[in-house]
């Protein structure tokens, strides 16, 4: 007869999902040894750091990734990266271990108390099995859940003496043995009136979001579609920017909409029909006030989240997934719009005047020499996203991931999940010496297991993006903005990153030693890390 | 004419609470700047930091302790810590900072959806006010609730345009000048039966729980009650000392209760009634089934949580406050119960013997022999809980703090707030280099404001008590229970924490090595480490 573990690790292994995040304790032990030979482990040392590598890894191959957690304080430990995950539309099952059954109406120690409740508002499903037979169930409705459209995290609460009880075959074969898939298309009508306003729209554009490079086809679909169509392409701001969803060299390219509410009206007026794939309408931030949307502009959303859909304070929405909304709609568009003419260049801002120091948008500009074909960015550099977008336009699909929640911790650990899920890919992972501090412990993992991810970390001695803020906010003498003796290269050494710093002299010599340090970092075997001390302030170009 | 932030501050100083832990972003700025002269601001570089900082404040300064978290993602990333001061009873004023009112039905970037839902489960009260006007009458229920026994966490969001706006007095004035206080005795009735019942009892037994300390005038009382009925004094199980509630060298002290259901009710057989002071009937674990209680022993319990007297599986509560309970029965009891035995002398756990490397009870009692009078232990060491508390016999008040929810990241960022509300203390914190990482860049705020902790890190190499949990559990094969190559004493250095390493060789070199270093970094201002390489495996004497 088997187990509820038999047939939980039986379903583990239907879904591909044979790599298993976490940090343990004492209440998932018994789900954990021993571990079948054909999974494999990979150790956080904060639930913080465990959730983002799943996060990574679950984006970065497109499979529901499956981070195991110490009951509520470990899930505690948890919530602000599973917030991220949800934002990142990252498929995870999140498993927790619980108290045995027995010792939870008294509360002993380590009972995860109204377990369900706490990650609820940011998961797609919390619950915990009322038998132990019902836990591969569970599980299975959570993998369901997570991968369904919108994809995200859902989350089960298992008491540790549920493992090893015996489960009948009612209770586990028909449940497992399920597919689900939720992929949908507009009706034809829909494709067909869609098409025939963007036909007959005067100055249409495209905006980018981060599903276009989630939804299986979504890149080629867009490329094929602005193409034939003649479309100017705007990414999404990147503060929502999870994703690249369209390639940053294109000719068609225009740039990134700016993330508050008066600009980005402003920066769409020129358009009389504004179609937008895959973002919400739109992550907005920090408060411009002003029009959502000039008169005169129609704004239309795909989306595969009805919530996005609904939330939405102007524009129609289609909900469906954007990968095959956009293929129907370049299919029906596959004539030319020869009567267009063909979308501006790309206005180029001008850099900034060359300071003493290094700037964050020189780094990148060494960066985008050196970086790999093929390559991926993981990027946390708040001061930095912006010259780093501009610097090294990336081009390729799955090449970019950020948090799309505005939260830190998610650039350093995810981007050991994603080097896991891409081991044929270089993953660059672009850091602030403050953002490096959330996760700071997923140098630990990119050592002890051999990652080979590359850590590029700007260090400017402040939360420069926070000084910015607090000017456009008008706030002076905020404390704790500026962070004094800050040194990831040490403590990445200390967790067994080898690690180089470089900087603190001219721009030139700065410069110099970053592109001889970072191309010896990029020709080496398994993780290394730069550190460039840069000039102070936002890095926008 | 006052605004939202002026009222807000006026009750933050009427309470004391002139110390704000946290870690800012943009949606706290407005609250934060300019800062007002008699305030502080402590950073942490991670909220689990931030959170665990405050938790140790509060608890060693008695006082409501303030930690400002960054909207969704920054609670989500204090959520474990914030699980911690629940159970630790910290009374915490926990806000955090919310998108402007108006972009937060469209979801902008950053707000916090749901914002109370997800600390609801660990705080005592959790609200976002509807106006702005209400924001420091809400802050003001908060403080009242977080003190009002039993203390803990309580949370306000707070929409971060309502800081600058208008208030008028109506919605202010009343309702931050208010005081309300909580500690109540029994009724004479009670405590007259109370009494009574320890008079006429043959083999009455006294268990201490953390709350003793916690309480105000408990530990004295305490004392005076044992010594004058002559009663055995246990502590309650480990896994629940937050707090120390009786000296541990005292003559009567019998030592530690164990954990587990069986154990411990076998543990309270010998005696006919058995007192227990500011504890949960009990904070089991592991599951070691028995009898809660043998057959002719009854428990009463005296707590100031009606949910802890809820909860218990057996024996009889009386929900007051406990350091005005043992005061009045203590008062009731000044006649010496001359006819009863002294309790015996407590039983001497033969220590392990000696092996190779030194133990972590060896490394104890270095401790133990170096320990400062009037020194102040923060505990986050599951392998060697058991014999720190049996090698230095703690036996002063407010001398020992520890995580009663069993969650990891507690110790080393309570630490600092332990030794900011205590400056005048000597405070030693004391880690595993598996716990350590839980809340390490905590390292980086003792070194960056100067608190002088003293920290020593016992590295054994795995997470000990994990594998001895495996044991327990009948589990084998599970992963990651070794802990390869973490070296605390360079990561505390990377952040500025000079530190020293000993160890690897003989007992009898590391013990000596281990003195000089504990003696030298003992008697240096400052922040300093000492990690010792000790023998794997649990050290339970």
């Amino acid at each position: 007869m088997s187990t509820v573990r038999d047939a939980s690790f039986e379903l583990f292994r239907k879904h591909g999902m044979t790599t298993i995040f976490g940090n343990p304790g004492s209440t998932e032990l018994p789900m954990l040894g021993p571990l079948p030979d054909d999974f494999r482990y990979v150790l956080g040392l904060q639930e913080a750091v465990a959730v983002g590598m799943a996060d990574g890894f679950a984006q970065a191959s497109g499979n529901v990734a499956h981070v195991n957690l110490h009951t509520a304080p470990g899930v505690g430990n948890g919530v602000g990266a599973i917030f991220n995950a949800r934002a990142n539309r990252a498929p995870l099952l999140v498993t927790a271990g619980q108290q045995v059954r027995s010792l939870i109406t008294l509360q002993a120690n380590l009972t995860n108390r109204d377990a369900v409740e706490v990650p609820k508002p940011y998961v797609k499903y919390s619950h915990e099995p009322p038998r132990a037979a019902d836990v591969p169930f569970a599980l299975a409705q959570a993998i369901h859940n997570a991968s369904l459209p919108p994809a995200g995290p859902a989350f089960v609460s298992i008491p540790m003496d549920d493992w090893l009880r015996e489960i009948e075959p009612v209770d586990y074969e028909t449940q497992i043995a399920r597919n689900t898939g939720g992929r949908a298309q507009p009706s034809p009508t829909a494709i067909a009136e869609l098409a025939e306003r963007l036909r007959k729209a005067e100055r249409p554009a495209f905006v980018a979001g981060p599903d276009v490079d989630a939804s299986p086809g979504g890149w080629e679909a867009a490329i094929e579609l602005v193409e034939s169509q003649r479309l100017p392409v705007w990414s999404t701001p990147p503060t929502n920017g999870s994703r690249i969803g369209f390639p940053e060299s294109h000719p068609a390219f225009q740039g990134m909409l700016p993330p508050a509410v008066g600009p980005l009206g402003e920066a769409l007026s020129p358009y009389d029909l504004v179609l937008v794939a895959g973002s919400a309408i739109f992550p907005y931030y920090p408060n411009i006030p002003g029009d959502f949307i000039a008169q005169g502009t129609e704004l239309i959303a795909i989306t595969c989240d009805p919530d996005e859909a609904a939330r939405a304070p102007m524009g129609e929405a289609i909900v469906a997934d954007v990968g095959l909304t956009l293929r129907a709609l370049a299919d029906e568009l596959s004539e030319p719009a020869a009567q267009r003419e063909q979308p501006p260049a790309r206005t180029e801002i001008d850099p900034f005047p060359p300071g003493e120091q290094i700037s964050g948008g020189e780094v990148h500009a060494v960066l985008a020499e050196l970086f790999p074909q093929d390559g991926i960015v993981v990027l946390e550099s708040p001061s930095s996203t912006a010259a780093l977008r501009n610097k090294l336009r990336l081009s390729h699909q799955g090449s970019y991931y950020f948090s799309a929640s505005g939260g830190l911790g998610f650039g350093l650990s995810a981007a050991v999940g994603v080097q896991l899920a891409q081991p044929e890919r270089q993953v660059v992972c672009v850091l602030g010496e403050g953002s490096a501090q959330y996760a700071i412990t997923a140098f630990w993992t990119a050592a002890a297991y051999g990652v080979p991810v590359k850590f590029l970390v700007l260090r400017n001695g402040e939360y420069s993006i926070l000084k910015w803020f607090a000017t456009l906010e008008d706030v002076s003498g905020a404390p704790a903005l500026d962070l004094p003796a800050l040194d990831v290269a040490a403590t990445a050494e200390s967790y067994g990153v080898p690690s180089v710093s470089v900087g603190g002299g001219s721009r030139e010599q700065s410069g110099e030693q970053l592109h001889a340090a970072l191309s010896d970092a990029l020709a080496q075997d398994g993780p290394r890390l730069v550190q460039v001390d840069v000039a102070p302030g936002m890095a926008l170009v």
